[in-house]
């Protein structure tokens, strides 16, 4: 990626005014009244994408260095998809309270703040403590991203397969950033049984063994309907299988859920059930590759939404603007919906517009648009 | 300004290869040979433009929003000059510890660092620390882009007017940023009769009142030579009159300078002596405006500068490429060398590339270039 002006410099006349002297009326109007340095500079269509390294892809802890074409990469599907300006910043450290004190003094430089591969449950402490300190969107995109697109393809799908969000029963795998995220969004979309699962089975207050963020899901998921035991054991009979934990289920496992399943094995690059093995036994099968139908990926999410956020000057982004992105994807396939087509492609132009309308118009509708 | 992309993402394939899961290889491939950075990211050609918004143009402290349109202006700058790319970020801070920790933990994402209107002597300490504990370029173009400039200007200046360095009486007024790094690259050119002079007269070790950084300045400069006293004083009879402090100076100081004095009253929108008083007594006039000829422009110095130090993969900025900038910049002057004409203008093509081939040379000669 590179740097472009959106100004030319031919000549003096130019060069005095985007530089010494003309620059320095712009910088005294803003110093006079903040809000305008929406107008006069890059700021409001900026995202900071930052990364501590820890959590890239399906790599781990690679370090700073080795985390920046990720970022570079989704710098670039920024703008490529929803127009989004933004700046890859890989931190030279690993600590909680440094990362925070680091991005609120980067801040005035952004319009938006995009935290990406942070290892949980950092993660969700660095996310908290931003968004209750900066007036702008912060937003974590393993969290978020993914629970917005994966909501979106399983409102579809229980479409399709004649189910209600309350009477769906629902087994994640993987009890991370994306397990975590994924289980609130699908909560507030109305679905009330759900089982998510770590290394040791399903995230249960009963285990003595839970991390803070654990126990506060555990309270809002299985011990709700009092599930436990192993992931086999939760599948047996489930309606939905949400994998965003690598490794492999067995096919065993997979034939007990319940007829018509659906199954999203999102990890990548190796999927937790093969669509091959699942096809099998569900009706619909996404995963997170762009080498078979159903992908869900992030980039159908986070340019949209930043976009969104960006377009209505929003302070924030809500629970409310998550979700009016997934129900925005959703739409978005419409009547042409079938077992493999439950989300748009990620090169569908219509969706990154359709996305931030929606976002925009939840903005204003949740009070935090300044526009 | 904005950010572009230089790959294509026209499908399925290129995402593949942009993002996941194609960019994992990258990834892999610089977490295991951190050098690999260099050849698939945008690090080594982008350089950071880092300000707290404390001493901003003539403005002064007016604050990181407000200090935007200069940093961005600074990035057009970098990239149409010298092909440079780079992100102006402005510290919701003006604590030098903080400033210093928060350069340290963005640098895995930068190939440089250029540091902008930040207060001295805050400046000083914040740019030699940055110094010590990085392995990237740290410029800070307040001190560095000027004496860069002023020293080619200079040079040309002597050569007209047949002067030798080592016998040429110099005065500057102002001992900030600027008043310190010009003071220390002539002394690097040889010139041996300084003296500065701040508010209350020339920075002398006889003062009670000097800062550290003064007091090093004191020694390198008007105590060599015994000099004392007020501007006026040092004006009497002087060579060399460099103005980087803002104010006025009387007609009747200006009156009492050397034959065929030089004068560059570089403040900016209002130079210390107006042009058409200065040449009532002066035979070579410079000003930082690009009305007057003989415009003292710090972007005839760190575009190429910073193409130069990436060019080589340098380490650092080292005394003999801020030297060889400025002779590759006084050398393009040639045999137009006239009164009007000491230094190129902004807009001559040949510029930048002059200076980065010098700086990249230098680093090479300097033993910090890495290719």
């Amino acid at each position: 990626m590179q740097i472009a002006s959106t100004v030319s410099l031919a000549g003096k006349d130019d060069l005095s005014l985007a530089y010494t002297p003309g620059v320095a009326l712009v910088c005294e109007a803003i110093a006079a009244d903040p809000s305008l340095s929406r107008h006069y500079t890059w700021v409001p269509n900026v995202v900071a994408v930052i990364t501590d390294g820890t959590a890239v892809l399906g790599l781990g802890d690679i370090g700073p260095a080795a985390a920046m074409p990720v970022m570079e990469g989704k710098a670039v599907l920024f703008k490529q998809f929803g127009g989004v300006d933004s700046v890859p910043i890989c931190l030279d450290t690993t600590d909680t309270e440094e990362i925070i004190e680091t991005v609120v003094r980067l801040a005035p430089s952004f319009g938006g703040i995009n935290l990406e591969d942070i290892s949980a449950p950092r993660c969700f402490e660095i996310e908290d403590r931003l968004k209750e300190r900066l007036d702008i969107p912060v937003f974590h995109d393993d969290q978020h991203g993914t629970a917005v697109v994966a909501l979106a393809a399983l409102e579809n799908a229980l479409k399709l397969t004649g189910r209600e969000p309350g009477t769906t029963r629902v087994v994640i795998s993987g009890a991370g950033a994306a397990g975590v995220a994924i289980a609130k969004i699908l909560i507030e979309a109305g679905i009330t049984d759900i089982a998510v699962t770590d290394r040791k089975g399903v995230v249960h207050s009963s285990r003595s063994d839970l991390t803070p963020v654990k126990r506060a899901l555990a309270e809002i998921t299985a011990d709700t309907t009092g599930r436990s035991g192993s992931l086999a054991d939760v599948l047996d009979g489930a309606d939905v299988y949400l994998g965003v934990s690598g490794g492999t289920i067995p096919e065993e496992d997979v034939a007990r859920m319940a007829p018509e399943a659906i199954i999203f094995a999102m990890a990548n690059p190796t999927p937790e059930v093969h669509p091959d093995v699942a096809h099998k036994y569900a009706r619909v099968v996404a995963t997170g590759r762009s080498d078979f139908p159903n992908q869900i990926n992030n980039v159908l999410a986070f340019p949209g939404i930043f976009r969104g956020a960006f377009d209505a000057h929003a302070t924030a982004i809500t629970e409310g603007m998550k979700l009016a992105a997934a129900n925005a994807l959703a739409a978005l396939v419409g009547d042409d919906l079938a077992e493999d087509y439950v989300i748009p492609s990620p090169f569908d132009p219509r969706v990154a517009p359709a996305v931030a309308t929606a976002v925009a118009a939840a903005a204003r509708a949740d009070g935090v648009a300044r526009a």
